[in-house]
């Protein structure tokens, strides 16, 4: 059973319980046509990634914007989306396992589904669960452009692959996904640019080797909302997967853009609301919020609106605020706002969004609880 | 709603989908009924914590061993607990905030309730509430005894305080909560000796303090996996709260016993079963577990069963392993098990406990399905 919506609709922001999960309605809408907006000028087409938002609703409203699709990285994400109505979706990762594969197949029936592949390991369990369940699958072959993660070395280990790939029943060779995960959050563009450059070397050489044998890519798939400017400008990519873009979070706000100030395209969108619990001293304040309640893997969530306040020493559901350099010191049961350090994983702990109109001002109110469908799709 | 079990009962161990949350039963069971035995070995009363597991069934099964009642960090808790079934609960923590309140007051109409306070700023809400569901609830003062999260100083601070809530309707003051968290986790026992040595002073002298205003303290509640021994021997502390315990983690695996060697009298009993899903080089294999499926707050998990293999860089959905020393470089498939870095934040991930009888022998197999009822309660 999930846990209960920690508002109702049409409370008073102040009203909302807290650690909530708040989404600022506006600021989320207009990262959404923004990104769509780029994609049409770039020319090239969104598959944003459902990844970040585990939600169905969410990747209908960026389709009705022009998204071609979802992306996603889980088998149970896929089963997610294909049950909330999305009908072409992209596992942007490796699937391995009998019953893994069988279940993605058995998704093929429902809707158009997509897989990366790096090793042919998986082909012939994608072959036998293609033929019970009728269906033809997406097959794009990942390579390892820099992330050092998952992929197969691009040139001719890549053009091998694609060649078995194409020689497999029931899969139809797709194109490639050429994804740098690392890249996103290098912080200066100089090193972004350096690195997609060197990811766009590898995949345009992987291409060209794949139609001298006669493989055509429909797809070149990848980028992240650090990096999605370069690859959606550089002629080679034609599918962009961003997913933060959407929310944005504390992790991404280190990022510089090319002025040297911070990468701020998107707005901020996500918000976790805590309350003070305890006060023990004026340079300790408490707040509800711990691991619990906030992914720190990539860093510690920002305070608003309490200059000098820095989250710190978090333990499983209690955050330490240092107010050594605050400019105020917040009472007992007052509300304050972080930003996530890392948007997906923090937004994996909750089962609802809670959407707020007016967020910021004196009228704010809670327009939408969206249950966050996809949290804990972990297989 | 929450994500399908990865496994039906009776499933042989390798069926199990991945990546999974699986108890070694045995070990489990192990742990419980040592656990059980210390407390009557020592004289105190156990009040297991139910923030390690979120399971109204698990607290089930360590009061039928002779735990007093569980232990909780939050209301939601509380309420999933109650829900269940148990009948005695101590959210061992502050609550703030009106609607909070009565949430908990409320509680008390159905089991008995106990609460943490370190300020007097929730008194008034603490009294309308009591008198609006009519209900009386145990108040403990939690003082600050070295872990610098919340309380109040131990001494003159916490008397006042316990004297304003034995004069608050509604309350009645039960005692200290003197918990000493980071102790927990200091690696050598003469570090965790030293520091519940001096919390065992400053809670003696508020004991004394409060004696002589008249104010006994029917509880001295505290202890966690990593020193019950110490504060279970002082012959001040009467009331245990350790959690992890049951399942033990990579964490807790790094403080050290009396002989120098690994802290190990409870047994690992919670893993995470993964599978090799990429293995793009000979030292480098990818794993279908990242921040989503393993809380990496407290350091990385250990690798059961593949001499050298040491997991890293882990990305939302991925873990890297670093083969380069390794004894052997695991297949494309191959399931592998995790110990996770921490146990609390990794159980919050999941919906489903796999509970596994025979664990570790080639007949192993599913005997239990457990809902983690509480998972995901931060309210």
């Amino acid at each position: 059973m999930p846990t209960l919506p920690p508002a109702r609709i049409g409370d008073a922001f102040s009203d909302v319980d807290t650690p909530a999960l708040l989404v600022d309605l506006d600021a989320f809408e207009r990262n959404l046509a923004r990104m769509a907006e780029t994609a049409r000028r770039l020319g090239v087409r969104l598959r944003p990634h459902a990844k970040t938002h585990k939600s169905p609703l969410i990747a209908h409203r960026q389709m009705a914007l022009g998204a071609v699709g979802a992306c996603c990285q889980k088998v149970s994400e896929a089963e997610v989306l294909v049950r909330g109505g999305v009908d072409d979706v992209l596992v942007s990762n490796e699937v391995v396992g009998r019953r893994k594969i069988e279940r993605l197949a058995a998704l093929g029936r429902q809707a158009k589904i997509g897989i990366c592949i790096d090793n042919p390991a998986v082909l012939d369990d994608l072959a036998a669960a293609t033929q019970r369940f009728g269906v033809m699958l997406d097959a794009l072959v990942e390579i390892d452009v820099g992330g050092r993660r998952c992929g197969v070395a691009p040139g001719g280990d890549a053009v091998a692959l694609a060649r078995r790939i194409a020689a497999t029943p029931g899969l139809r060779f797709a194109g490639l996904q050429a994804y740098h995960g690392s890249a996103q959050h290098f912080r200066t563009p100089a090193e972004r640019r350096e690195a997609i450059g060197a990811a766009r070397a590898a995949t345009a050489a992987t291409v060209d080797a794949l139609r001298a044998v006669g493989l055509a890519c429909e797809t070149i798939g990848g980028a992240g909302t650090g990096t999605f400017e370069i690859e959606g400008a550089s002629g080679l990519w034609n599918e962009l997967q961003p997913g933060s873009y959407i929310f944005m979070d504390a992790d991404y706000a280190k990022n510089t853009g090319d002025d040297g100030g911070p990468f701020r395209t998107y707005e901020h969108a996500l918000f976790v609301k805590v309350t003070v619990m305890s006060r023990p001293t004026a340079e300790r304040a408490v707040v509800d919020a711990g691991h619990k309640a906030l992914s720190n893997d990539s860093g510690f969530p920002t305070v608003v609106g309490l200059a000098g306040a820095a989250y710190h020493r978090p333990s499983d559901e209690h955050g330490v605020l240092d107010l050594s350099k605050a400019t105020r010191v917040p009472g007992i049961g007052e509300q304050l706002l972080l930003i996530p350090g890392h948007c997906d994983p923090t937004i994996n702990l909750y089962d609802w969004y809670v959407g707020v109109r007016g967020f910021g001002t004196a009228d704010a109110y809670v327009e939408a609880l969206w249950p966050i469908e996809g949290r804990g799709a972990v297989t």
